[in-house]
Formats: structure tokens, C-alpha cells, sequence
């Protein structure tokens, strides 16, 4: 008897889902991954301002990580220019942009993109559609775009009345369809605000969460961001991506219970980025099962990365195998044993 | 028996060798493309200044022409961005730079340049060396760069007193080589003092060139450049040409016979630029054969070359078919019939 190879979405953005990525290539299984469209930040966003493109940098960071390309054209994808002119630009996001502009429109960049870095799996832009990221705050204060959302630390403070895409974006048709097809649909790690919740700001996403027959897994993030999501728990991160959903739709959430070292913990303290908690007494029953094990990266971060600034920035962050060990796990419940510690 | 194929070396730049280029590589004949790095405008001249690189433009033609990858990666080879910071910047430069910076220097960066983009025969700068072109007229004024002396329009009217390049430059010991072992030597098409003296002015080409047993061809131009080479017959060229190498080494020369239309000769002759003459009557006995066949090229230039913009400036050009079948001629002469007119 001959298995069906199982179909896996990821929904995410930037260096979170470069890391995902790269541990579940590792396994024979249908990749998907659906990327954040909202990226107005650095290189990303003089070439949106410039050249009128849609956002390469997060589809690049994916592309990374699912290339079988040479490692020469990996590191060619996400070098970064460091004088002149083009300072600050990467590479691989100007390789995006110049297909967008030679093909007419970025799906149809991205395709030759795929072929050209030999690409396991696909990666699908969450819209075709170019929108901006707000968030209106309940003083009526509107931050516009993921960099003054990101640099204002008084987020959590004053509150948010509104998170939403200007103009209105529609999904990616076969973004939709990966997601109604999928066995397992992952969402996260990353930035919340910016990476994560802008998917499903995104018209049709959450539709089709709520439809899906797949298992929803939730990768929570390690530590929490300073202003923004600095006294979230576990549970209060599934919360509010159920609320944006429109339905309990979270099934399993991952959460880390390895200990970096208490330099890193205090160098992290210092920036008021404290490690996620998950606090079992917070709620009596759970729609989801939290899945509690060691996720942690023992490496120090490598230039081979899809971003070296970004990753240099994350000395706590996930080990793409372990995560994709449980992920599997998930997958396919039952079939392994003494990879979770334990199920709440 | 097994025949031993053939080594064809190309001496020149710019669009006059990816011209050549574009039909030598249909034959079955190694291909060594020796190209000058004289190049300091445009795109090319603002990444030399801003990243330190080597010039990659001309580098960059030679590699399209005898790429063999899909059409897409040539195109993005040749695509020039047209707005904002990256205005008039080449995707091929920056390709060629960013591997030029990852692999530490210009040569390691170009093979791996030649690996993706699936060469057939190989790319030399003439030198791993960074130097610039000048040339001291008569009068005593220095023209600095090939943008200098492209735009200056008294060059013949003045007379010039010296080309060099500062500082020093040593020939790339591969190009030394490749000249030596070399079955057939072809130098040009090209502007004349910018893409194809550069080369001569490297140490040690000329001296390659006065040892080596290849065959020698040099390719007229079809037209003079106002102000450069306006008065220069074929004899002119070839004779500046054999003073450069020390010593009377072209043993043919490529004459175009073929005819333009009335109009786009009126065009050219409105800006100066008349077609080449050939005058039989001007030497009583010639070191060179000469050989007059139609070389024109019918086509109008698409996007596909090499560098649109310059291509779209020259209407009257060689047909790279054309010419290629001619120089085959001139490796094995007395094998072929009927394609050369005339051998004087």
C-alpha cells in the first residue's frame, strides 16, 4: 500500500519561516509556504517605493530555504550590499524585483525564481494584490507600516483598536486552495504584529482556516517583544489568532521548554524581551493541546542564513530540526514516541 | 582519426564581442573570450567606484553570449533596472559584483558566474588587475576613462601622443596562455580605442601575440567614430593595430562589402560616422589578407541582446552568423567555398 505524500502549509513571514522551512525540506512531504506580503522595511521597501514591486524580501527568505540551488546561489540570495548606492540592498530581493519587472507581475517572477534556485516545495505570496500594514491604536494614533509598527514600544500600553491592510487585499487564490487541501497547516514563528497577523488580514485566509480539514499547528514564538507583546503567554498569542480566525481553530501550539543559558536570558532581560511563558492554570479547557518539549537552537547563527542581520539579532530562536521532528510528530500522531515530553 | 578541436581566442569587449561571440559558439571550437577591463562608465564605472569591484559590464556581455542557460537568466543578465536609486544599474553587474564580493575576488567570482549561467568556453579578463585608461593628446590634455575619451571629439583633430593605463597592469597569466595555444586569434569588432586597445595595453598581451603560431584575424569595423577614427581606412586600423602588438602580426582582415540602406547611411553621415573604406591602392604590398564578403546584419536589434540600449544605437552592425562563418574559413581556408567574395 502506497501512502499519499502528506500536504504542509506554512503561513508566516521573514526569518521565522526561513527556519521552519529549512528542517521540514528535510522530510518527503508537499510544501507550501504562504508568505507575509506586508514587508515595507529596508531594502524591501525602497524597491516597493522605487520600482512599484510587491515586498521580495519574506518570499526570498522562503525560496532560501526550500533551494536545492548551490550553496554559491544561496549565498548570492541573501548577500547584502554594504557601500554606496546600493547599500543595505540585498541581493536576492533585486533578483526578485528584476523578474517581477521582466515577467510583468511577481507570481509569474516568482515562478522562474523557483526554477532558477531549484526549489523543493512552493512558495506562494499570502496576496498578489500590493497593500499596506496599519494599526490603529486606541488613541487614535495610526501606525503605517511594519517599520513605525515595530519601533513604537507603546503598543501594549495604549492599546490596539485595529489591526488592517489599506487597500483591501485579497488572498492568493492558490493560497486558499493549499490550505482547504492541506493534512497540516502551520502558522508562526515570528513577529507577531508584522509577520504573522498580517496573513490573515489578508480577505479569504481565515475562510479557509475555518474550512480546512487539516490539523492547525501553532509554533509559539520564544520570547516576547518588547512594548508590543512583552506580557503575553502562550495562551494569550492563540487567543488572539483564534479571534482573527473567527473560529477555535488552533489544534496543537508548540512550546519550548529548553533554557538558554542565563547570560543570553539576562542580555534579553535587558531589552525587555523576556521568554514566553505558558502558564497551565491560565485557563481551565483548552480547545488546543500544547505540546511542550525542547525547540532551542544550540547553534550560534551562521552567514550561510537566509538573513545574517536578522538572524544575528535572534540568539534565542528555534532549532529548525527539532521543530520539524514534532511537527512530523504532529503530522502523524502515534507513529512516534520520545520526541514530545509532553501533551497538556 | 580524431580531429583535435580547435582553440579560438577572442580579443576585444563590450557589444563587438558579444556579437562574435553569438555565432562562434554555434561552432564546435573552444572558446576563450579575453576581455578588457577598461571599462569606467555607466553602471559598471559607479560599482567600480562605490564597491571597489572590477568593471563587470564587458565581462557580463561575453558571459550572455555564450551562456547556454534558460532565457529567463539571460534576460535578468541583461535586464537594467529603471527607476529610483537603482536607475540605469545592470542585474548582471550587480550579479557579477556580488559574487565578485562573496568569493573575495573578481576571477573565483566569475567562475562561479560561468557555472550558473552554463558557459560554453570560458571568460578572461584581460587583467585581475584595476586600472584606468587614459590617453595624453598632442596638446598636452589628459582624457581620463573611456567616458572622457568617448566624448571627446577632437581625439584626430589633435592627435594623440599616448594611450596607457594607471597604474600598471599585468596580463591575466589564463589570457597569456590561452594566446599562446591558441589555433586562431580574433580581434574585434569594436571601439577602437576604448574596448579594443585596452587590451593591448595590458603587459604581456602583445608579446603573447608576437610568439603564439595562431592565425591572426582582426575584424574591421563597419563604421569610423566622429572625431576618433573618422579619417582611419582599414589599412589605418590595421596599421595602428600591428604597432601596438610590436610587430606585423594580423594575417587577415574581416571587410564588410555589404551594403546598408540609403537612409541609415544618411543617418550615420549626419553624425559623422561614415562607413570604413578600403582602398587596395593605399599599400603597394600587404603583411595581411584581406577578405571582402557581406558581413551586414539585416536584423533589426531586439531586447534579447546584450545590452539593449547600446544595440538600439547601432544599426549598422555585423551579422554574428555572417562573420562566425567566415572566421571558420579563415581557421581551415581551402576547406570551405563560396562564402568569401574575394581575398586580396
Amino acid at each position: 500500500m502506497t501512502e499519499k505524500i502528506k500536504k504542509v502549509v506554512t503561513i508566516g513571514g521573514g526569518t521565522g519561516s526561513f527556519m521552519l522551512l529549512s528542517g521540514l525540506k528535510n522530510y518527503p512531504i508537499k510544501i507550501s509556504a504562504i508568505v507575509s506580503m506586508a514587508d515595507d522595511g529596508g531594502s524591501t521597501g525602497i524597491l516597493r517605493d522605487e520600482l512599484g514591486v510587491l515586498p521580495p524580501g519574506d518570499v526570498r527568505q522562503c525560496l532560501v530555504a526550500l533551494s536545492g540551488a548551490s550553496d554559491i546561489l544561496r549565498a548570492l540570495m541573501t548577500y547584502r550590499f554594504e557601500e554606496g548606492g546600493l547599500k543595505g540592498h540585498n541581493f536576492g530581493n533585486l533578483f526578485l524585483s528584476a523578474l517581477e519587472k521582466i515577467k510583468g507581475n511577481f507570481s509569474a517572477g516568482l515562478e522562474e525564481a523557483a526554477k532558477i534556485l531549484n526549489i523543493n516545495g512552493e512558495v506562494i505570496p499570502v496576496t498578489d494584490e500590493s497593500a499596506n500594514l496599519f494599526m490603529l491604536l486606541q488613541n487614535g494614533k495610526l501606525l503605517k507600516g511594519e517599520n513605525e509598527i515595530n519601533h513604537n514600544f507603546d503598543i501594549e500600553k495604549i492599546g490596539i483598536e485595529k489591526n488592517y491592510l489599506e487597500p483591501h487585499a485579497r488572498a492568493n487564490k492558490k493560497a486558499i486552495q493549499r490550505i482547504l487541501e492541506a493534512d497540516l497547516v502551520v502558522i508562526g514563528p515570528g513577529n507577531h504584529y508584522c509577520s504573522i497577523l498580517p496573513n490573515f488580514l489578508v480577505a479569504g485566509i481565515s475562510q479557509a482556516l475555518q474550512k480546512t480539514k487539516a490539523k492547525v499547528v501553532y509554533n509559539c514564538n520564544l520570547v516576547n517583544k518588547k512594548g508590543h507583546t512583552e506580557k503575553f503567554t502562550l495562551d494569550d498569542y492563540v487567543k488572539m489568532l483564534n479571534r482573527q480566525i473567527g473560529k477555535e481553530r488552533i489544534d496543537f501550539v508548540t512550546f519550548n521548554t529548553g533554557k538558554p543559558g542565563r547570560k543570553l536570558i539576562k542580555k534579553y532581560q535587558e531589552k525587555k524581551e523576556l521568554l514566553i511563558e505558558f502558564k497551565p492554570e491560565q485557563i481551565k479547557k483548552r480547545t488546543y493541546r500544547v505540546i511542550r518539549t525542547d525547540l532551542l537552537s544550540e547553534k550560534r547563527s551562521s552567514h550561510s542564513d537566509a538573513d545574517s542581520l536578522a538572524s544575528m539579532r535572534a540568539l534565542i530562536r528555534h532549532d529548525s530540526e527539532k521543530l520539524a521532528r514534532v511537527l512530523m510528530v504532529i503530522m502523524d500522531l502515534g507513529r512516534y514516541e520520545g520526541i514530545i515530553n509532553e501533551i497538556v
